[in-house]
C-alpha cells in the first residue's frame, strides 16, 4: 500500500529526545503539525519551540510514543484515554517485551502498531535532533495485531520522514538488532572501557581514526542502553559467548601468523555482509578507476562520456583533496557496462584503470 | 628545528600502496619530483600517473620504504645501493623488530629514520590515495641512531605531508599503538567475524551507523595485519587478556541494569579519554544535500549543473537504500561554492538542503 500524508495533519510525540524531536522536524518539514510532550518541561519547551509555528487546532490522528521503553505501556495506556480517536505507534528498540505489557493492557490492540526505526546518534536530546535523521534509513515495522488505520498512518509516518519501511515480526526483530546494534554496542564499550583512567596517557596521542570509529558509539547514553541491554539480554548472550569463544582462541594464538591472516579473513567475510550503503545484498559491480585533472567541469564531462557510452553509473567515489592537482573517480557499473565505458574512455584519451 | 623543503626536491617512494600514493600525492602538491616504485608493475603505473606530470631528472634526496614490514630491510639495503648519496625512512606500523634487523645489516645507521604516520585508511592501494591523509595527524618518529640529515629530511617530509611530528622512542610507540591501532583492529576484526556467514539474512538489512562504524576497520588487508599483529604480540596480549576479563564479567551480569550503566558509563570515560575527538584538522567544506530520483541519468544530470554553476565538488556521499525511490547525495564544497550552487539548484527546482 502506498502511504501519503492525506492520513496525517496533526501528530502528538510523546518523549522529546533525539528520535523524537527527529520525527516531529521531519514531519513540520511536511507541514504536518506537531504537539511535542515530554515530562521533563525544558525538554518539552525546547521541541516546541524546534518546531516553529504551526497551527494546533486539528484533532491528533497519530501518537508516537518515544519514551524509555520501561515507561511505554502506562504512557500509552494514559495517551489512549486523552485521544481515543487516535492509533498509536513506538519507537522502542527492543519489542517483545513492549507487545507483551501492551498485550495486558486496555487498550485495543488494534490501535497500536510496533515500529523501530534504525537510526540514532551517539549524542542525544532534542538540541541533536535533525529533520534528515531517518532519511534512507530502515524502518522497521511489525502489522501483527494492528488494525488497518494504525499500519496505515504509521507507514505515512514512515514515508514522510524519509525511510524505507520493513516488515519484520517483532521476535525477530529483537533478534536481529541484538546482533546488529546491541552487540556492537557493547564491544564498542567495552573496548573503549580499556581507556578508563587513561585520559593525559601519551599513547593516546597516537590515537587515529581507527579507534575514534571503533568507538564512536561508546559515547552512547548509560540509562538509554543498559534498559534496552538488559530487555534484550536472552538474544544477547549467545552472541557475546561466540565472541568470547573466539577472543579466547585469538589470544592463544596471537604469534600464529597463518591464524591471524584468517582470523582478520573472516572479519573481511563478516564486514563484507554487511549490507553496502546502498543496502541490499552485495550487488556485483565492476569498477573502472579513472585520474581526472581537478577544475571545474570534469566530472560532467565523464559523465557526458558514460552516456554517449550508454551504461549506467550504479555508484562512484571521488578521491580528492585540496592542493592536489588530480582526482580519481572510481565508478561503480555492471560488467559488461564497465568493459563497454573502458574501452570509450580510453578511445577518447581518458587515463583509466581497472583497480586491482 | 624547522624543517622546509629546501631539503627535498626529488623523493623515492618504495611501495605504491595507501600510504605510499598518499605521501606521493602530498608532496607533489608541493611541487617535490616523485618517483613511484612497486614490485606490482600495474600499481607502479597507477601510482605514476597519479602523481602528474613532472620532471625526474632531479637527484634523490629521499627514499621513503613504503612495503611491507616484512620485506623493508632487504629493500632498504638493496635501495642504499642504488642511491647511496640519499637518506632513508621507514613507515611500518611496528617499529622494535624492524629497527634490530637494520642495525643488523650493512646499511649505515646515521641514513635511516624510523617514523610511522598515524593514518591509514580500510581500504587499500593506489586508488585510495589522497593527498590528505596525513593532514592534521599525528606522525611519529624516533631520532635515536638517525644522523642530521636523515632527521632533518624526515621532518621535512613530515610538514610537506601537514602531519604533526610526533617524538616518541620505538619501545613506547610499539607499546602505544597496541593500545590505541592493534587493539581496536583485533576488535572489530572479531566483531565483524560474527557476522561472517550471515550475508544476506534479514538480520543484516537493519544494520546501521553503529555496525558500520565499529566494523569498519575490519575490512583491512589480512596480509599487512597479520604481520603487525604478530609483530607485536608481546605488547597485545595483556591489552587482550584484561578485555577477556571485563567482557567475562559482562556475560555473567548481563541482566544486572546497574551493572550495565556503570559497564555503558565506564566506556563514556574512555572514549572521552581520546585526545582530539574530531580526528585531524578539520577540512572547512560546506555541505550540501540533494534529494534524487533513483533512475539512471539523475547524478549526470546534476554534474551537468555543478558545470553550469561553475563549481567544483570537493566529495559526495550516496545515501540510498533498497526498496527507496530517492537518493540522498551529499556534496561537499567550499563554503562559496555551496552558496553558489545551492542557489543554482533551486532556482532550477532540485530538491537541495542545507543539512543541520
Amino acid at each position: 500500500m502506498r502511504a501519503t500524508n492525506r492520513h496525517l495533519s496533526h501528530v502528538r510525540i510523546v518523549g522529546a529526545g533525539l528520535i523524537g524531536s527527529s520525527i516531529g522536524l521531519a514531519l513540520r518539514a511536511q507541514d504536518i503539525s506537531v504537539t511535542m510532550v515530554d515530562s521533563n518541561p525544558s525538554s518539552q519547551a525546547l521541541a516546541q519551540d524546534l518546531m516553529g509555528d504551526q497551527d494546533l487546532s486539528k484533532e491528533i490522528n497519530l501518537v508516537v510514543l518515544a519514551t524509555p521503553p520501561a515507561e511505554l505501556a502506562s504512557v500509552l495506556l494514559n495517551e489512549f484515554h486523552q485521544n481515543p480517536n487516535a492509533t498509536f505507534i513506538d519507537v522502542a528498540s527492543v519489542k517483545n517485551k513492549v507487545l507483551l505489557e501492551i498485550e495486558a493492557s486496555e487498550l485495543p490492540r488494534e490501535l497500536f502498531m510496533a515500529t523501530h526505526p534504525m537510526a540514532g546518534r551517539e549524542v542525544g536530546g532534542a538540541k541533536s535532533a535533525r529533520a534528515d535523521l531517518f532519511q534512507g534509513r530502515i524502518w522497521s515495522y511489525d502489522p501483527i495485531g494492528a488494525g488497518q488505520r494504525a499500519i496505515e498512518q504509521g507507514l505515512a509516518l514512515i514515508e514522510l520522514c524519509g525511510a524505507s519501511a520493513y516488515e519484520i515480526a517483532s521476535r525477530d526483530h529483537d533478534q536481529a538488532v541484538a546482533l546488529v546494534s546491541h552487540l556492537p554496542q557493547l564491544i564498542a564499550s567495552i573496548l573503549a572501557g580499556q581507556l578508563d583512567g587513561r585520559a593525559g596517557e601519551r599513547a593516546l596521542d597516537l590515537a587515529g581514526a581507527g579507534l575514534r570509529d571503533t568507538t564512536r558509539i561508546a559515547a552512547s547514553s548509560p540509562e538509554l542502553w543498559s534498559d534496552i541491554l538488559s530487555s534484550n539480554s536472552a538474544a544477547l548472550k549467545p552472541l557475546l559467548e561466540s565472541l568470547a569463544q573466539d577472543l579466547k582462541e585469538l589470544i592463544e594464538r596471537l604469534e600464529d601468523e597463518p591464524f591471524l591472516t584468517q582470523f582478520i579473513e573472516k572479519g573481511n567475510r563478516g564486514r563484507a555482509a554487511i549490507p553496502g550503503k546502498h543496502g541490499g545484498a552485495a550487488r556485483s559491480y565492476s569498477y573502472l578507476a579513472v585520474v581526472i585533472d581537478d577544475k571545474p567541469g570534469q566530472l560532467a564531462a565523464l559523465f557526458d562520456e558514460c552516456a554517449l557510452a550508454g551504461v549506467n553509473v550504479e555508484d562512484l567515489t571521488i578521491e580528492h583533496s585540496p592542493e592536489q592537482s588530480t582526482g580519481l573517480i572510481t565508478l561503480a557499473l555492471s560488467a559488461v557496462d564497465a568493459e563497454k565505458l573502458s574501452i570509450h574512455l580510453q578511445a577518447a584519451q581518458w587515463k583509466v584503470h581497472t583497480p586491482q
